[in-house]
């Protein structure tokens, strides 16, 4: 187990109608914020109303910035530097998801920075301080509620990186499963295997002895397998909507990632698709995850029938380990592409042509990955393993 | 699932010798700490001189107070909430297990409280403040090192009551499992049994839709289960160690308890045996959960089949599923045995002579659990159970 420094602090606060409590969660901070959004859907169901109420209620004085769009962009977040800054705003309430959530964090990085804020994304400069951040939570999917780090894309150029601080965790993140009913089936799955994702990350590590943070992976992956299915036939089903967006939190919370060193390849090798082509980085995760588990599963087949054997009941033939290996692997691809996600390039109408491309831009700043070092050649293989 | 708060900050450090960095941690609260320990232990293994020279380092005066002895007193509790309010200290740093932790947190709110710190074990009074505090721990069992609660034993009359409150959970706790080389087997098997019984006190619960914690629940138990022997055969094993002592901490941090209704009778059973013998809280409690699972396994047998066959891999006799259930207990019953702890009060060398007097002082405040509510009658048999 690798020595860790673990601390996530913030305030989960879990239920029925718990939005209601955003005034008084947030008053803390101040008597005034910047109420950050995406698009309308917020507004037809009402939750909008329901914020702005709570705030006022606490005599909060808002100031809005919506419109923030899947795979946030950096002009946008430009845009609340300044506004944080002119309005001298001290806390930002995200209402959304990922997306939302990410945004507000680059905003309230930059806002504690006399330079632009895409430096904390380039290397450029490291972040040190952060406005305190709330979350109304409204897509279980990135875990950004309570995760330390942020992924922005750049216009210029479709530069997706990500950042992050340990004071942009927010504050406080309410979370209420009846938020996520409305979710449309297939953003509902895009959630879902983000999250595992997230597990799947941690999980393939070259670390030896984790046994403890080896089995809380596994328990996360098998319930959030468990109530997929159901929150898709049933998008009204409180208990399993209220599983997996749970779930979504704790595979990103850290929590299962301490004395581990996690992978993180095919979050890179996404990124480059999603900054491109604009699908859901749900979406591309399905394609490139079983790719990317295909490249590598060579370099430990034993942590392979582990993950087949403990996550996919799948029985571990002694005489084939690889077998075993490449059955959980198999399974993996097949719940995907069972909870509607596309599971190659074709089926989300992505070409071959920016293959190489990507390849290279995404390997311009090194190799990418812990479990093994993926190379600009690395990288366009698993492209291919995944057209 | 039910609404819930989740929120823990306790900064864990983890790893080899991290104690040094105890200084830098606690300089952050102020310049005068009262250092707060049990026996010579410490003193023996050089653990006190690494932690004095890191606080001398960073200029911090010591006021001192030691003999914290197991099931800690409210009366050394009253000595140091003197000392805290004579010194005008603002930190407290506990080195130990349980029993130390337990008496600094008690401290610590007594410190801010103008009565006797007895009031907020009784329920006269509740805390709403404590000075912060820091632990290096020594033992892994009670978890209270990123717990919200405490548990204090008064000689007059031996009442062993807990008390709590979200700020009461350690500032930061240092976890470094060498520390843990030196415990004896039988402290560590205790340790092991208290640990196992955090989780099994949140796992049954009348709960019905807690998937996600169910399996993180199950999960951690695997773990401690699996390596629970190798710390018994190899204490210097610094993998084992490491395991079992991230464990003791997650077993009690409040996740795995989120959404559910723990239960709890076991405890406050298991209290009155060390309240008045004296007797390691996991011993006693090595002794009580079997047998509070045999009296009240009928209350919902499909719960106990799934431990049985989740936790201890045995297969689900669908013919007989109340024999798949006392598999399940018998396996639990078992391994406390292999670990070297009593399983009845007779092993412990308790009699039979105060089982009635126990059973109606634990129940005196009213029923005890919440899985079932366990009056008089239910007590005494149950201790009759584990006789």
């Amino acid at each position: 187990m690798q020595d860790f420094i673990f601390q996530n602090s913030t305030k989960i606060i879990f239920g029925k109608q718990k939005e209601q409590l955003v005034g008084q969660e947030a008053v803390v901070y101040g008597k005034k914020l910047l109420l950050h959004y995406g698009g309308g859907r917020i507004k037809q169901s009402g939750l909008y109303d329901t914020v702005v109420k709570s705030l006022q209620d606490q005599g909060i004085e808002i100031i809005e910035l919506g419109g923030v769009q899947p795979n946030p962009r950096v002009s946008l977040v430009r845009e609340g530097v300044a506004l944080c800054k002119e309005h001298d705003i001290n806390f930002i309430l995200a209402i959304g998801g990922g997306s939302v959530i990410d945004s507000a964090k680059a905003i309230a990085a930059g806002t504690k920075y006399d330079g632009d804020v895409w430096d904390f994304f380039t290397g450029k400069a490291a972040i040190s301080e952060c406005l305190p951040i709330g979350v109304v939570l409204t897509i279980p999917a990135a875990g950004s509620e309570s995760s330390s780090g942020t992924v922005i894309t750049n216009e210029d150029g479709w530069y997706k990186k990500s950042s992050g601080h340990n004071t942009m965790r927010p504050q406080f993140a309410i979370l209420n499963p009846e938020l996520s009913y409305t979710l449309p089936a297939y953003q509902t799955a895009c959630g879902i295997t983000d999250m595992m994702a997230h597990i799947l990350e941690r999980y393939f590590t070259n670390e030896k002895n984790v046994d403890l943070t080896d089995r809380l992976c596994e328990a996360a992956l098998r319930a959030i397998i468990h109530n997929a299915h159901t929150v898709l036939e049933e998008p009204t089903n409180y208990d399993a909507r209220a599983e997996i967006m749970w779930s979504g939190t704790i595979a990103h919370n850290d929590l299962l990632g301490t004395g581990r060193i996690g992978d993180w390849g095919s979050h890179d090798i996404e990124h480059e698709i999603s900054g491109i082509y604009d699908i859901a980085h749900g979406a591309g995760l399905a394609i490139i995850f079983p790719a990317w588990m295909k490249y590598v599963y060579k370099h430990d087949v034993n942590r392979f029938v582990q993950f087949a054997n403990r996550v996919w009941n799948i029985e571990i033939d002694m005489n084939n380990l690889e077998k075993t290996a490449l059955a959980g692997i198999k399974k993996t691809e097949e719940f995907f592409k069972s909870i509607g996600m596309p599971i190659t390039l074709k089926e989300a109408e992505i070409g071959e042509e920016h293959l190489e491309e990507m390849a290279k831009k995404a390997t311009e700043n090194g190799p990418l990955g812990n479990f093994i070092k993926l190379y600009e050649t690395d990288v366009y293989q698993i492209y291919r393993l995944a057209k």
